[in-house]
């Protein structure tokens, strides 16, 4: 017999346990002892069962989105993007978030296998493999936006070309004379963010510059990591002409940081930052970034995990989408006398 | 009889339909002639049917955050504060948004008419009438956060105090020397945004200034109206040395105006916001602003729905929680100069 002849009867019996007990550990129940499910937990991984879709169980029809830690501007185009998809759908949205820790907490995984969500799109997180099979033993797809893991295929996802918008960032400081180019880059677990370095490493080794190990810096994406970073480059005693942020948040840290050494943007220096939120048209100056499609990468999640919910095979379950380099006031020409300085 | 007699056979027979017909309409289905689904909720509405509580259907574990739009730091704000009250309660959040109407979509209540949640929390938007009695007749609580409609003790309502967050503003206006000050205001329907024009107007008039009517204009809440509108004051031929603008995104488009008339923040142009959105702190100059406590507002909403919906009874169901002049760098004491060209 293949595996497709694993019942909830196999399990029970397996464990030791009654029909109705495996059925209440797959529905997420609470009555049951702690000892009995992780029993229960570990047979149905074990014996890659997954409830069959001849006979589905009622589903919600809601999907289920789960932030890393929720907060920012750039979680608010997510939202947005996801919540439009789900409505457009005829699905609703439940919100959660990891509280900053790299995996969903326990308690809301719970409550999604008693919702029973119709999947679950998880931003800048992931599942552990235990959470993940409780899921699939649900036939409760999952799909990852920003993937922060390796890349897999095993997991769908959704991202954007970080290799790429590294490499047009820094491309377009090098066509405006910058030579000394920093970058303050993501958090190094994040793939995502590492890509984005080596793009800019590609860019400088391109046109023969070894990237100084001083000029690349990490923090994690917010506001005050790009202002700390930032005054730690600023104050270097050869202080680079650009810097390549990664991400707009950081960028307006940068901006503090470089208004408390009296240098002007982008007279002084040339900041480009990642993401395109709203709210870098408003700053001043407004930013030179790299625009990620954050509300496609939202609108794409969603519609995948809704595919995959109704047992579609989508012809790609990973894909990322194109950035592209939105040029506005932040960035200028290196100036004659810093041409001579660096000489 | 008295109207707690109300049954669902009481409607059933009023309406010439039989009990699982009402039935289907009190649970949200969608296979209910619409000629018929109106009738039923008709009678429901004039009969005051309220589902007894003696016999409550499964409620799932989750209350509805509706949004009047979606996408600004002020939602986030809030997202977080509901998110995290309801964490710690053990409920789940599902998120909607009206697309900028004023009440929600027939579409979202029908979902949670069939969902039903445990109760709804509004923001910057209500329920009509018949909206109102459709979540009632279910016994699904509704609470109102930053209510825009007249104040009113019937519907519950977590505020903040608008007009003492005006009044505070325009009097740290007038101690830094400045008489001629002007503000952009939120939307004439909202009255949140009349309670501080007033305090504005209190303030002005305590010292014996007559609020000059070209100096009040209104906007929504976002940054374009705020860059369009500070246009329009500065461009005045007497201009204002001092503006207070109704949100912290309004006064962001004012820093771009300012800047595109060659305006100095604080030295040539003292700006108060509302709001205090964590980008606030950012921008430069660091902005002077009327903290509104979204966290705290969000919590109490949550609280309080959750309250009604287990039957209890708390002693208030409109709250205004205090707002506070948080005073940053956006304003100065107005210059000599100014004194002297006001004479």
């Amino acid at each position: 017999m293949g595996p497709a002849a694993v019942t909830i009867a196999t399990i029970a019996e397996a464990a030791g346990v009654s029909v109705p007990t495996v059925s209440k550990v797959l529905n997420g129940r609470a009555d049951v002892a702690p000892a009995t499910r992780a029993r229960v937990e570990a047979l149905i991984d074990e014996h890659h069962y997954r409830r069959r879709r001849s006979s589905p169980p009622p589903r919600a029809q809601m999907i289920d989105l789960v932030f890393h830690e929720l907060g920012s501007a750039w979680d608010m185009e997510i939202i947005r993007g996801v919540e439009k998809a789900a409505r457009e759908e005829g699905v609703s949205v439940v919100l959660a978030e990891c509280g900053g820790a790299a995996n969903p907490r326990q308690e809301w995984l719970d409550s999604a296998l008693a919702r029973r969500p119709l999947g679950v799109v998880l931003v800048f997180s992931d599942l552990d493999h235990p959470q993940r099979r409780q899921l699939e033993a649900r036939s409760i797809p999952s799909v990852v936006v920003d993937p922060v893991g390796e890349p897999s295929h095993e997991v769908p996802a959704i991202g954007a070309t970080n290799w790429s918008g590294g490499l047009a960032a820094t491309r377009h400081l090098l066509d405006l004379g910058h030579r000394r180019i920093a970058m303050i880059s993501g958090p190094v677990r994040a793939w995502c963010s590492r890509a984005r370095t080596d793009g800019y490493r590609a860019a400088l080794e391109d046109v023969g510059i070894t990237p100084s190990p001083e000029l690349v810096r990490h923090g994690d994406f917010k506001v005050e990591a790009g202002y700390r970073e930032g005054l730690a480059l600023l104050r270097l005693p050869d202080r680079p002409t650009a810097v390549f942020a990664g991400s707009d948040l950081q960028a307006l840290g940068l901006y503090r940081a470089a208004a408390e050494m009296g240098l002007r943007i982008p007279q002084d220096l040339s900041v480009v930052g990642y993401d395109d939120l709203p709210v870098t048209q408003w700053i001043g100056p407004p930013l030179t970034t790299v625009r990620q499609p954050l509300a496609e990468m939202a609108d794409h999640a969603t519609r995948l995990v809704l595919q995959l919910a109704r047992g579609e095979s989508p012809a790609s379950t990973r894909i990322d989408l194109a950035t592209n380099l939105v040029v506005r006031e932040s960035t200028a020409p290196l100036g004659p006398d810093k041409h001579r300085s660096l000489g």
